[in-house]
């Protein structure tokens, strides 16, 4: 599978295996090891992570499936992010849920994340989400020290505007390697905003959370989402594809930005889908009909 | 008439004629060179076309009157736009209008404009419309082939933002010289989406298109018009003027951005009155009165 | 008291105490003289000031004050504005509000403003709000001339936003200082516009003017004001605080952006607190509870 060079020391696979919800699939560790397996045999190699996935439970289970065969952590890219901390009953003293990017916190959270996944580096760190009291130069004395110690290789934000990405990026000694954002026919935001441009103008490639919209873009509930399928079905059709999702790959995969995809399911077939899109001629006209199927202005 | 610099090799008039609505003025072959010759004569050497107006007419209908007397054409410049693929008879098989900044597309596109205008340079090409589907890098090398043969001399945009005209200026070799945008008391998109400060900050004077607004300056039908017209009388009363539109034209030539208005009229007499309005002297108040008379807010 | 190096010959006070409603106070030039001393007992020494205040009237009954202890001049930073020109008895000839930045303005106004607080120079001018009609090389130009004849020591802006910032930056020969803007929980323009973001990229320190939503925030009238005001008095009584004007003031000074909150008070105690609010440790969590509190989205 195509590789994306994020940074001189980061390759990440085009399609990303995402854990978001893994503890919801219920596997053991030893089906989690096979499908971790099997997805790296179809090409894909990163795995993305958060300390919250799951109310704090996805790193550990991930960690655990690894540890039975410990030799895959070479052939891999673990990606975790920090910065969220949540309610929840295993911080019963939190009252409301803050973001936190104080030096304490992300080291302290790094580590955490470190022992949960039974690893000693992180390819790849991003902060979760803005936050409306940053300390820019505490996150650039953290991620120093992360790197230094060789903790973490590489670090990156995750629905950063364009402004907050450089504002950090003018603190950090290391560049910001990617911003991992949502993008979908169902969420245009980031084209709306200027985040698309300016990751062209930066020449920084973005990883994309949520590209089948969690599912409702295959089950469409509203009249919006049924024109957007009706299209996807069409297209679908034309290109003689079997699965609608592959179209919606191909839609993110053909766009100039050089977008990853972040998939997440528990089904090999369905990885398997998502990798065939790679190769998927989408013609110029058929990326436009499902642009203009989400009821953009076209000007 | 005062020329206003682009770039080192481009001056423009500071009055551009424009030739968007040139199929309507069904004028013959004769009638629009003398209109060009007259114009000429008062210093409106520049012409605003683009491949798509008139339905893919208005370039021919230019260049075949241009050919009644070539010499005409090194005293004149050609900008012209690309990108815009409409549905259109001429094209049946397309399903829906896009934009198309493909390498292949930017080069047909100039080539046909060449072809039509009867000329073998446009002195400015400038992209028509933003993209959500934009490959900088190709427009940067169609640029640079387009001017590397002498196709076009300098490269501009239109309708951009400030963050897609960085995006495009960081890849191309040659500076963007313009962006044209729709400026007039009714539209102050670029007063309030931060493009004049951009425009100002890159020293990028711009193009404005529709500064009458389409005639709906001149012939109000709402509220907001009918506010904006009763303050135009008035000061085109202060000013002794007999036309309320050298107002509207005093008003955009005197902000410091150094706008270039588009006009766009086949009767002589108007251009006439746009060019007499290069030397009214209006002043800060009354530049005020006609800004707040549009509604916007004045903390 | 801590002071905050705003350039390398500009030192402000932490706190800097307002002189927008001045002539309400209705003070004696003896009793203002006494409250401005006992503010620089406090080391609160900076005093901000604009043309326009109190119907041009405030800087005046400053200056009056002043000139009872002339050796005053040399313990304090005076802060003054220029470029509204306010609809006023005093300017009969004048039909409407307008910006002025003509090189003429900025210049008599600052003549006028050092003539009315019987000083020979200002530590700081700002540009007091942005304008739809700027001509930048002007203000660069009338800058230059005041520091150059030591009228003006320093520049900044008011209530501009990044790329009107950046855009004059570009033009002035020295580096703009500051921007005071509207900062307190009632109004979080400023951390949705991406000012702050910019604050922290370019090192500059905002001054927050309003820091009490000139006093929604003690006396609240709507749902959102009782709300916010719940959460303030919560944590006055956690932070073992008498007055909520301190937990405002601390939610303001504990931000990384380092924000010079403006006062307003004709009242010695409430500089007093203000002042003493400066060691209060707020927690991490308390600081999200008010900013959440304002009903913000916290995705």
């Amino acid at each position: 599978m195509m590789q994306i060079q994020l940074s001189p020391d980061l390759k990440l696979s085009r399609i990303v295996q995402g854990h978001w919800r893994l503890a919801d699939w219920k596997l053991s560790n030893q089906q989690l090891l096979k499908l971790t397996e099997q997805a790296i045999e179809l090409g894909v190699t990163s795995f993305d992570h958060a300390d919250i996935y799951g109310n704090y439970s996805c790193e550990s289970l991930f960690g655990e499936s690894l540890s039975l065969k410990p030799s895959l952590r070479n052939e891999i890219q673990i990606i975790s992010k920090c910065g969220i901390k949540l309610k929840s009953d295993k911080f019963p003293e939190r009252k409301l849920k803050t973001y936190d990017y104080s030096y304490e916190h992300i080291v302290d959270s790094v580590e955490n994340s470190l022992k949960n996944l039974k690893t000693n580096y992180l390819d790849l760190l991003l902060l979760h989400r803005p936050s409306p009291f940053f300390n820019a130069e505490e996150v650039a004395r953290a991620f120093s020290d992360l790197k230094r110690r060789g903790q973490v290789l590489n670090f990156g934000v995750s629905n950063f505007n364009s402004q907050q990405f450089e504002m950090l990026n003018s603190y950090t000694v290391e560049r910001l390697v990617t911003n991992q954002v949502e993008v979908s026919p169902y969420c245009l935001d980031h084209f709306e905003n200027g985040n698309l441009d300016f990751f062209l103008k930066e020449r920084v490639k973005p990883m994309a959370w949520s590209p089948l919209a969690g599912g409702r873009l295959l089950n469409p509930q509203t009249e919006k989402g049924q024109k957007i399928f009706k299209v996807l079905v069409e297209i679908a059709d034309e290109l003689e594809l079997q699965h609608i999702d592959q179209v919606i790959y191909a839609w993110l995969l053909k766009h100039p930005v050089g977008m990853l995809p972040i998939i997440g399911t528990s089904k090999i077939e369905r990885v398997k889908t998502a990798v065939d899109a790679l190769v998927i001629e989408m013609s110029h006209e058929q990326w436009f009909r499902i642009y203009e199927a989400t009821g953009v202005n076209m000007p």
